[in-house]
């Protein structure tokens, strides 16, 4: 390939954008051209992630000083709320750009859905309309024509790849899904909140948002459009003292006659040929750290005691598989490139 | 109070003995007469835990060469399966003696379920006939008169302070019972495990004996009594990177027309008199920090976006709360003393 | 006793004022009276701090609103710098009162050294003057008769009890001190800031304030005043994903002639009367965990393998017995109370 | 290039041996030809390490069976002591191997050295005296010819890499030189003893091997031989509790008239074009978790308060730039490849 694409990184000083650059900047195909981060503009990325010492990167910049002119792809790793103003304006300035999105912002195809959950009306409509929800293995000749993909949250992702397939197989009972995800702290970004310090975590667990997280309403979506129905599953997120990892433990009922065997055959069936989910022998259950930095998710199944009951249990990393290397594994699908290209890292254990 | 009761740890070498110690010590009425440690006999306590130097405590030996003709009082923090037959020994060689046993052993009612979840009959039939099940909130008064006190598992304790008092009111579905419960590391003791090694440890999370993890024996026991039918709960533990904590997220579904409001009103007033359960406002979300080191559960309600499920949290210390504190205060009700005595140590946090 | 002691505590909602709770609501002979917390006034502690539910403890107010009629002791935990101002004014509403100051105000004896490591005059130069150095081990009997004591900083105190005995006997070279000292998270209080975030901690370490730590200032002073002469230690704090702890390796170059075994002789000596200050075997590295959570001490003396070098390491928790514990201590020797009151928690381990 | 290296890792079910891997199944020129671990024979690695899911490997085998007709490269990840008899063998029987030995076995040039550390004359003699010491930024054009590499030590390395310019221009005191270093407790391997337990390690932090760990042979023998003089540095490990890191920070006297800018004047000219050693701004401490993952070692100094001390500051990751990459990196040396190959990887941070 003698062209290099031209890559933009806008909130590139959070996390999630951090992580984008891990992988880009060894990505064979891609030159990063342009980072932003509107506080922390005029600094060197290497000051705000030292990891990046000895890297040769562009200087952060505002979104406002940035020339689109020569940008060939755009990730959008800003907050949720603004994004959508955001792309529209950026879309705007340049039509032909394409654009991974990893906030939340056009996750929801109802904007009905949007609204509820998000306290307000959507500001880009048509945009909305348009996006493809990100998740490769499942809306992957979607994601392949889109302009616009809207990378899933780490929570619902993580769960949607462990429940779509057999909720299309009616293997389980659509309103028996209990869904208790576990996460670590860089979900949260980069953000100085006295709840997010060191000491108020470190030695303890504890849920939030219960009963009403956000991620619960890309749950629906993706779990009513594959059971034909509307599908409400229980949905409750923790905080547990560690960087990475969404561990979702998913509790279900299967429907009359089905055991866990048939669940683990048609996830293995269904992922055979994916290069970034793993499905463990049956009865396994998978640990978070085996997929600590790399785009993988580890799916297991294991029966209950019960017999007409199984837990299942996905794992990725929420900055990997969960966001930013997903973001990456779109973005080689948009392209017509090896979908594994820059992201085969194996995992960091220990 | 003249006299001291003479106090003997069996098993001082542990965790829960070195938590048994960390009260003990500090408790007004007893005297530490004799600790044990098959292993490490022949050492001092500050050998084996420094945290114990300058503070003046008796050699450890084996059970073997102890002798019990002064005890008055008995901890049993032996592993399980062997700790039956220490106890049937002791028991016989002095029978006045009163016991807090910690181990399993004791804890189930019916010689069949022991059987089956343990793999091979008891060994000590009428102590378990005899042996009284050692939640205290639950069992005061047949507490207070035995002999033998089987202290519960910290996972089930943890969960039983939430579920029965509302299964008891009828308030919830016994079929709907859903126990996603995570702990810190120290609750699987001192053993020299390859699993249990910081480094496999630290930096993620993974669910354990999944579908077949024996403390399942003593929820069913607690909440078919409590339900008057069988139930068997879906029970599923998870190790978290952290030493101390039982963090229970419980879903249920309730009984037609009650609210999570009911369930919260239901158990403030049954543990409204009790110094060691705290039922946190309505839609609070506890966290296993608040109570590290001390002998507290603290409960939440929070209700469901769907109005027929809630979601009970209920967090202990799986080492004081699940485990030493409260055998300690299954001592104090044995003795007739104030239940708080040596126990009232505020949790450690951050 | 009848009467209770009226205790208030300015800064409430910061951990070393937590800390000091978890002490003083369990102290035999003083009741909490008023609490402080500027910017959380009205809130109730255990909104604050949930390890306190259950626990009948005064509502937060603000120090202006805050009436002093009624107090005969005050801790100070606020932050340094505006604490001077304050308890000049305390002091002037109420000169009567015995104040310990957490704070970094009042260490340094001369003006001179506070200007020039604080960037600023001092505002309260009598009181200055007149406030004790606070490490009740080495200044007793002044702190039995002192109205203020300035309690030491968590870093300086650790260091000074293994160096000061030894410079006051001639055993090491004064200009041979390397101080290399480790510290948990939760010693640089609960601020929001972006460097203090669980992510930014957990799994890696680092120095700060290198070559320039105020804490620098007091062992200038305390060394200075042992050896009779100027010491200017080597002095690194760095900080450990870890909450508590502060464990300092001292480097030390002996006298000629003088062994290892001579400085554990002079240590061990000097501290054998002590309840808070433990000196391990020769040989022995202490470890951080064994004091965390108690007022203790733990020193260790190792021969290095040149036999004119020897390694000595103090380690403290940084919230006790190098803050709210030692605080607590001084309150005990200025009220003329047995000094371990309300101080003898055993370690909380593991 | 048509024809892959056969490689042969002795040793894969340790910490070192799967990171080699992780860089390893990466390496666009090398063939996985064979995996050894004794106790594990016959297991798949996806089963000893399962972030190897998806990954094709040979299966675990024993050395005994293992044949190395067709292997071309040996890395030998095994315990220290048994090292030297394996490597003996090993060459015996295809004497034309090459091989990076990660084992301290070989990193000693002088044989009496050897056995004063080790306890035991060495068993291989003249296999010590050809192998070169594998830090490839010091000794690139020895490892560049040799049929045998010791890679130095990770403790070791990272000092070495701060301090041997240094000494080698005369800017430091040799006999100044103490180096407090801290690691995380993956450089423990995977054994199952007490004391690497989670528990006995979360929570805090100690020194250990103090006055005579093994590391200090080979910082005396790098730093005489850059000083051209007897140098015995006053060396302490201490075990943080993280996974990966070694975080030294060395306190120098400097020579008369020369400063902390010529410290890092130097170090920045002697790696100016180094590809895995970063001197940062003069001023700047290093943090371990930016290297975290990586084979990267970053360098700091600073200027202490009195004008004749520095602080240096090294930090790798012990299991990446202190082990299993920079074995990697002595390979690509050996094979004439770009010294980069396969080792790009950026930290993971957070």
């Amino acid at each position: 390939m003698d062209k290099m694409m031209k890559v933009a990184v806008l909130g590139a000083s959070g996390y999630t954008g951090a992580e984008l650059l891990r992988f880009l900047v060894r990505h064979p195909h891609i030159s990063i051209t342009a980072l932003t981060a509107d506080r922390k503009a005029g600094q060197a990325m290497a000051e705000v992630f030292p990891q990046f010492t000895g890297i040769d990167l562009p200087r952060l910049t505002t979104i406002a000083d940035m020339d689109f002119s020569d940008i060939d792809f755009v990730f959008c790793a800003l907050p949720h709320g603004t994004t959508q103003q955001v792309i529209l304006d950026v879309l705007d300035r340049k039509p032909g750009l394409r654009i991974v999105d990893l906030s939340a912002d056009f996750r929801l195809e109802n904007p009905d859905d949007y609204a509820l959950w998000y306290g307000h009306p959507h500001q880009a409509l048509s945009l909305q309309h348009e996006a493809v929800f990100g998740l490769t293995e499942h809306y992957r000749s979607r994601i392949a024509s889109a302009r616009l993909v809207a990378n899933p949250g780490c929570h619902s992702s993580t769960s949607i790849l462990a429940i779509v397939p057999l909720l299309k197989a009616g293997l389980i009972d659509p309103d028996s899904i209990v869904i208790d995800s576990k996460t670590g702290m860089s979900g949260a970004g980069r953000a100085a909140k006295e709840e997010m310090l060191f000491s108020e975590i470190s030695t303890g667990v504890h849920a939030y948002g219960v009963g009403k997280h956000r991620h619960t309403a890309e749950l629906d979506q993706e779990f009513s459009k594959a059971a034909g129905r509307s599908v409400t599953p229980s949905f409750t997120p923790h905080i547990l003292p560690m960087n990475r990892g969404i561990y979702a433990t998913l509790y279900v009922r299967m429907a009359s006659g089905v055991s866990a065997g048939d669940l683990h055959a048609t996830l293995s069936s269904v992922y055979a040929n994916e290069a970034f989910v793993q499905v463990l022998p049956l009865g396994t259950a998978p640990q978070s750290r085996h997929v600590l930095g790399a785009n993988q998710a580890h799916l297991g199944v294991i029966a209950d005691r019960m017999k007409d009951r199984a837990i299942l249990i996905a794992t990725t990393d929420n900055l990997v598989k969960g966001a930013s290397g997903q973001a990456i594994q779109n973005m080689n699908v948009m392209c017509g490139w090896p979908e594994t290209l820059g992201l085969n890292a194996v995992a960091v254990f220990p």
